[in-house]
């Protein structure tokens, strides 16, 4: 169990959705984001912290004994918006966790890392990246840093390529890419009691009927998805109409990320 | 949901397990074969066909908004008799399809496609094509139809390669090859709702204990068959004695086909 | 050395370029084809026949120990005009050999089995085909019988996917899959001398800077091809454009034939 | 059924665990080591053999339909203690099988000729060997002639690459690597029973959600584990502090196997 | 032909080692870098540009048809060092492209993106990135750009990991790395009169006895190295001793890269 | 440049094919058999050594910094004619070299560790094992053993599975399998002279037209063969008849070693 893990982008909305359910896995948690999260419960801790500041980062990471890295831009944005969070943030992240004894990290990556493979397409964790757009782009920079990290020092990382973790599936897409909240739970859970980790890249997927993603490679950290996407499917179809056969959604495992055009600052 | 979802080769076995199971899928079903099927039910029309001819092919198929193609010969023939049905007939439904605005088609496929595979063999979607007869590679020139249409017009076709679908498996290999009639429907269902199809390759095969076939590359369809042969084990074992070890139904995945000889007409 | 080796289409384009080559092959060989041939020469044999007839392609394969089956239909065209050669043809000719002691054959099948494959796409002998048109098929076709007659009955075939056989490559794509008359004549070589074939599928490609074909896994029968399109490049480039980046002949591995309607009869 | 069962190594672990439960299997079973195993139960036969000795091993085989080979040493131990049983007594054992009429063989191997693999690795049954001690090379060798005389003549055997067998797992690797004697004795019951078995490699796990090895090749005969280790993780955790992250029991499939030196007699 | 090539990076080495080798590519050809790079010679045009100055490469671009794009830090540096011009300038680049019609680019990536890999790995296109310090992550994210803007825009870029190109290796792990002048220039050449390129990872090495990597993926192409480093390989013994079998140089393909610190500001 | 190569099995074919032509490896030999060498050469010293004496073996091996394993049974032997050299002997060499400072061997294993394989199969170093006699059998457990000691000790091994070393081809199977003698002394060259080894697998045939080979994972060690066998061709089609096509000299990579019978002392 971890004395103390910091979880960044804590106001978000993963940061949001696991609030209060990782005293498990850690004794206290230190919350960070560039807004304000309101008032720290028990055994919480909040720091608020801009990720492109680099000496705040190392006074945020210092102490801690794990990593959920949630911060930065988790939307397509222009670069320069992606920048400071996305690429020089992780960066700073990563020089921090060297400094103060390589604390475990879960990075969150993304499925737009992958997001122009189509729907028809199975993926294990060893193909090539085809990011669908600037955001994509920086969470494969994240990968990249992630990666040499581990070469170089021996920092392990998870990293997690969430595809969408949300109470409930919101369209017909996600019934492939859904990542329940329960199982995001327990995938923190594994990463962090693993007694070595290594720098696997793992799906962030429930257990769905049309998953597209394969984690055998993974299994050695013991993470069993038991969620499945299908119970939501009548309520999705009643809610909705299914999209077109040629629409993004239809086609590529990014879904509608692929359409945004390059946003301009 | 369908409009109106034609099956060929009502008359056989596979459509008679299937018969007033698919209203979930299609408002209604349009009954085609050589022979006669009796009387329309409700919500059935029945139009009796031979698919070696061009234009009566071109009207049965006008008005369709799917296709579970069933008709043919199922079973190991004569060239002669394989080549009206399973060539000039699978030709004929492509084109009237393409001049039909490309209904989807479930195009039922065989493992007679790949029958001369040894039974310690485990096979994905992508394994070179080893028929173990004449109507194995009538499936194969269907396949490459299924593939070309695909192609050049953007026709989406499911090749189902059926393993043996029957209520119950009748003999030991079927343990292995086993599709319940309740997966079947499942799996059209899926077939007929995916958002985009493409043209994949799907093994028609319960959730067997001894599965030979890994559909993991299909999953994205969303089909997860819940049936398991084993349950039947014990009254296959009671009911007769199990192959000897070098007979063709222990050795090759298609079985006794692999022994049949060449059919003269 | 054979005996006598038959050569089926040997008035049509292959048929010409190879005539009078193949006397280190077989001390005699039998010309074939529906048209006329002309004179027989020394060591020549002339019948015609049209492969669609059981009984004719019986008595021309009666006394061969070899075949180079070249015959069929060798471009696009109607379902109707392919059928009687490149369908029932092919099967009469393997049940002609069945009855005849089974010579060896090598098969001229072709690149149009994979032409829907993009140009930067690199392909071994077992990728599942993408055929790029009726004729492409009707190749697909004759894979699946030679296929079946090994298993069943050991009748080895070279199972060659012919690239473009030309004494020049003519255009652009044919720097990719330029197979030179020279290489072709000492890959029949390599294929009848083999003390055991099999039925391997070998691509019938130059040693071409720009293939996209690896024959590796048939390097057991030793052919290794010398000629290389590339000498022949800045004539191309001076007698034509090159064709535009999104055009067939840019785009796909089978060229301009992926761009051909389906033939009406 | 097997008429009579061999069992070699029946007093040892693993034997011990598995007497008496495989009635289901066997209608009577001889039970053998080196050491005494006390009294013959019913339907039980107990021959005392030393598998260095060929014509003992040739008596002990004979008159048995299967074998399920437990004997020799299971721990690392120098080259000359390994040598009688696991190198001169396997071969013992096949010569004896081999002019017995080839009953078929369930070969216990082990882990330990994969355990220099690190646990962040997922293995199939095709990888290279990378054996962890001596005792991992003894299985290596003894594989090796499974092979040899399943090629040469026929002889059947599965390969069964052990994890750790035991009533529970014992510490935290072997949540990755335990196999339940419940799932051994279902594992045994499908060896014996498929109509053809082969050759193949298995990997002797139960469905534990922290399982490095992929049975997915091995599925054609039936075997689906019920078992999962990860109902002994709290307890586990509760007993021991989980191994340092660069400890051989955190780094290597095979454990503390591989920090063993080469022993000396 | 193009009609005018921009080179970044001129005044490097790699631009060095190219100027005036490249008018058979490009009638003319539009040199930049941050430095000096003397007066322009026939054909030539020179433009002085700092790769993060947006509207600088926006007017780089401008009027070009190809970019050839060796610009940027090619050494491992500190992260502020290597932000400007390797992450910022790929942006601007892609995005100066994208508004100029799309001219084909050739990026000069690096063997430091895949470093880490141990020199006894031999290395497809396909395999994951393992960067050896922050220029090979930079690497890493050009590679992700350039991949976006393929499959958002149809922007076509060779992507190029360098080996170690100068005019003869210099040491022993260059003996594998090396790719001539000559061999570049060729690959150019290849790169940019291709019909189409479409986005492929290519190796920048000769044809070394000693290779690490495989280009067949990207044989389409048609670039085949005529040069071998084992030519140099006397000379290079005898001017130094070989690396230590531990040494970074003898151990990781990235060579002495792998041992660099993160470099500070 | 090694000191002092030790070859064992030096009055064997191989050895005596090499004697006297690796002086530009080794300033000195240690040639070493059970039998009579001869009277020493010039930088050549001569040591009498039965390989199963594992005193002897340690005297032998001590002050040499190479070693070339060519000694034990080389032939299809009964199991207690190989067990004293090629079982206790490869032991007694890896603990002599372990006990010496861990110079690197060449260990001569053989096709016949994958003699099953049929000759149409294209084989890579991966593959698993298929011995074809004890002769084969005895040769993975030396692979074992090396993989072992380079594991645990870091003890670097050459596994070079020698095709067919001689002169000239032999046969038609040769013509697949043979190294020349040039070939095998480059080889030993590349091997002994590599900065780094690590414990490759290296199939040893020469650049022969119809290899069944792929040394491509071992490029790294920069061995190009220059011989080609077929020079030879037609002196042995001149010489001898072609195997049948059954024969196992057809049919199997390990030709009539498939054949042999077990052999009993």
């Amino acid at each position: 169990m971890l004395d103390k893990l910091l979880i960044t982008g804590a106001a978000g909305g993963l940061g949001t959705l696991l609030r209060g359910r990782l005293f498990h896995v850690a004794t206290s948690v230190r919350l960070s984001d560039m807004v304000d999260i309101g008032a720290a419960g028990e055994n919480e801790e909040i720091l608020r912290c801009d990720l492109s500041d680099r000496a705040a980062v190392a006074a945020l990471v210092e102490g801690c004994d794990g990593i959920l890295h949630l911060g930065g831009v988790s939307v397509e944005k222009s670069f320069d918006e992606i920048l400071p969070a996305n690429l020089v943030g992780v960066y700073n992240l990563y020089e921090a966790a060297r400094a103060s004894g390589l604390p475990r990290i879960l990075f969150a990556s993304s499925n737009h890392t992958i997001g122009y493979y189509t729907q028809d397409t199975h993926l294990d964790a060893d193909v090539p990246l085809r990011p669908d757009g600037l955001y994509g782009v920086s969470k494969c920079f994240g990968e990249a840093v992630a990666s040499l990290y581990h070469d170089k020092f021996g920092q392990e990382t998870a990293i997690v390529r969430i595809g969408s973790c949300f109470p409930e599936p919101r369209d017909h897409r996600m019934l492939s890419t859904w990542m329940s909240p329960d199982d995001f739970v327990s995938l923190i859970d594994c990463v962090f009691r693993a007694p070595r980790l290594g720098c696997p890249v793992i799906w962030g997927v429930s257990d769905n009927d049309s998953r597209w993603w394969d984690n055998s490679a993974a299994a050695f950290i013991g993470w069993r998805p038991k969620d499945n996407s299908d119970v939501f499917r009548q309520k999705i179809d009643a809610a909705m109409a299914r999209p077109a056969a040629d629409a993004p959604d239809a086609v590529y495992q990014g879904g509608k990320f692929t359409a945004e055009p390059i946003h301009r600052s």
